[in-house]
């Protein structure tokens, strides 16, 4: 399977990755808006091409991940690319996941190709377990945590304060809040009760700190729900012990089974990643696998990761899965 | 959807249950081996018949449910009525599932129906979420914990001892163990260290308990290789505290990513169940579901829960689901 990839930055880098530890791929390209001569890739032997020149290595390549942003690039990428190419992407703007959609399927049903949109974690792997609990006990409740991780917007958010040089921002879930949809107690949480926001912040000399903490902690939409802590720190402790991408989540469904709904029930599926862009790399590689069998199959159009059975993502064969992992 | 019930136990009072959780299906018929007039179902006006009268039925059932047990009566079952229906089975001896697996195949095949087998929870849900999990991190260590739960073999076990009135055993994770797979430590776990096992014995009157005891401890493959607490209570406190038959159980996997490795990932899908049997019921209706959409579009033969669609689960559109769960 000939990967290429469009955008060489956190994601990009991760397909990189995650190609290598499969060996039925191969990176063939990449692709960038940069000079090519300015990116610097790690697979040995592998060209980086401009991005003008995509079009004309359409028929080298099976299968296109496209690793750009989803505020601007990626709802003109996916569906102009999936003229050319069978497309990936990780689309994460879950109230435009519609329209999205409908775009990128008219675009690659037009031209015979498979797109498989809004893959990675969440949307995606914590979709799938909503899906998968949803089916299973329709009398019940859903919840969704994320982290212990970094959130990129409020670090932005964080770093476009007056006087704050650079800063990380954690989400972390409330444990008793964890532990209460655990027990069943089916608890309706508000913003505040969920989540608590953790800031690592390097301030500029002879900033005032006092007035950076409170200008951070009543930010509407990102802090001002929250119950949020800033430690001021050195940018040598910040680039220690912070420069990591962790993230993670907890999916929940709890229910009730029985002619009285007598019995409770948890799923719980959780992740804990010390890198977001390369586990998110990591599924959309297993998923890109299953666009080109799609492909050759010839179902082609737009899909989500509800519309491929599993087996689909595996190397391995139908007999050799029902023999090892069923 | 009209769906038939075959074998009325706990599993198929359970498929009853989750019949009348889902509004696009009907419970359309009982069939049993024993004396139909002896079976007192919940629902009312559904008929219950012998099992010798099914194939005369086989018009009046989009799919039918098989309820038997794994040892004689679904090797058997499951490739007999698929030539009559679309079925459903819970096959759950890990071993014998490729040879069972063709048979059905081969009479669903033969006979334009859909089968669905080995479906639950282990195999099942478990199932899917060590193919999901390997297919992302392909370089990684599996784990699989029960409990806390009721065995049923392990409870039968104790029941045969000499001088045991009635008994029940629960299977208990080590919670040390479960740690260390969390804390990505991959480590080697035995038998003994991954469970134990902890039995409610019922002692018939002026039994020889320190016996008991001994026996249960040193039972060859049920009990020796663990470590295993017998406690002996009265008939009363075993209806009490025992007459449950909660379940569950913890699907691990840990992984690296990156150029070197150097980050690790973990995934974790975890079951607490109040009802083994109804929550399995409740698995198998979405299957159910899905066996039947996919008869429709005349994909016909032996599926497992690797080849399903995770949209074929729900009752909503595509569309739906894009826009309320993805």
């Amino acid at each position: 399977m000939k990967v290429g990839i469009l955008g060489y930055g956190n994601l990009g880098r991760g397909i990189e990755c995650a190609i290598k530890q499969n060996d039925d791929m191969e990176l063939k390209a990449v692709f960038t808006r940069r000079n090519p001569e300015d990116v610097k890739i790690l697979t040995e032997g592998v060209p980086v091409y401009s991005v003008n020149d995509i079009e004309s290595k359409k028929d080298e390549i099976d299968v296109l991940i496209l690793c750009g942003g989803s505020a601007t690039d990626l709802p003109k990428q996916t569906p102009e690319y999936a003229k050319y190419f069978n497309v990936v992407d990780s689309f994460d703007t879950h109230a435009r996941i519609p329209e999205h959609f409908n775009n990128v399927d008219k675009s690659a049903k037009e031209n015979g190709h498979t797109a498989l949109i809004s893959c990675g974690w969440d949307p995606g792997m914590f979709s799938l377990n909503r899906l998968y609990a949803n089916a299973i006990l329709p009398e019940g409740n859903d919840y969704t945590f994320w982290g212990k991780g970094v959130s990129q917007g409020h670090s932005d958010a964080i770093r476009r304060v007056e006087g704050v040089k650079d800063g990380k921002q954690y989400t972390i879930p409330v444990e008793s809040a964890l532990e209460a949809v655990r027990n069943c107690e089916n608890p309706e949480l508000t913003t505040r009760q969920k989540h608590t926001r953790e800031c690592f912040v390097v301030p500029e000399e002879g900033a005032d700190l006092a007035k950076i903490e409170e200008t951070i902690k009543n930010m509407p939409n990102y802090f001002s729900d929250y119950d949020t802590t800033v430690h001021f720190i050195t940018e040598e402790e910040l680039k220690a012990n912070h420069s990591g991408i962790p993230h993670g989540g907890f999916v929940f469904r709890t229910g009730k089974t029985g002619w009285n709904g007598e019995h409770n029930h948890v799923i719980e599926y959780s992740l804990k990643l010390d890198s977001n862009p390369e586990f998110t790399a990591s599924v959309i590689v297993s998923y890109a696998r299953a666009v080109c069998r799609l492909n050759a199959e010839g179902q082609t159009g737009c899909k989500t990761v509800f519309d491929i059975a599993p087996a689909y993502l595996s190397s391995k064969s139908g007999a050799e899965l029902r023999k090892t992992l069923l």
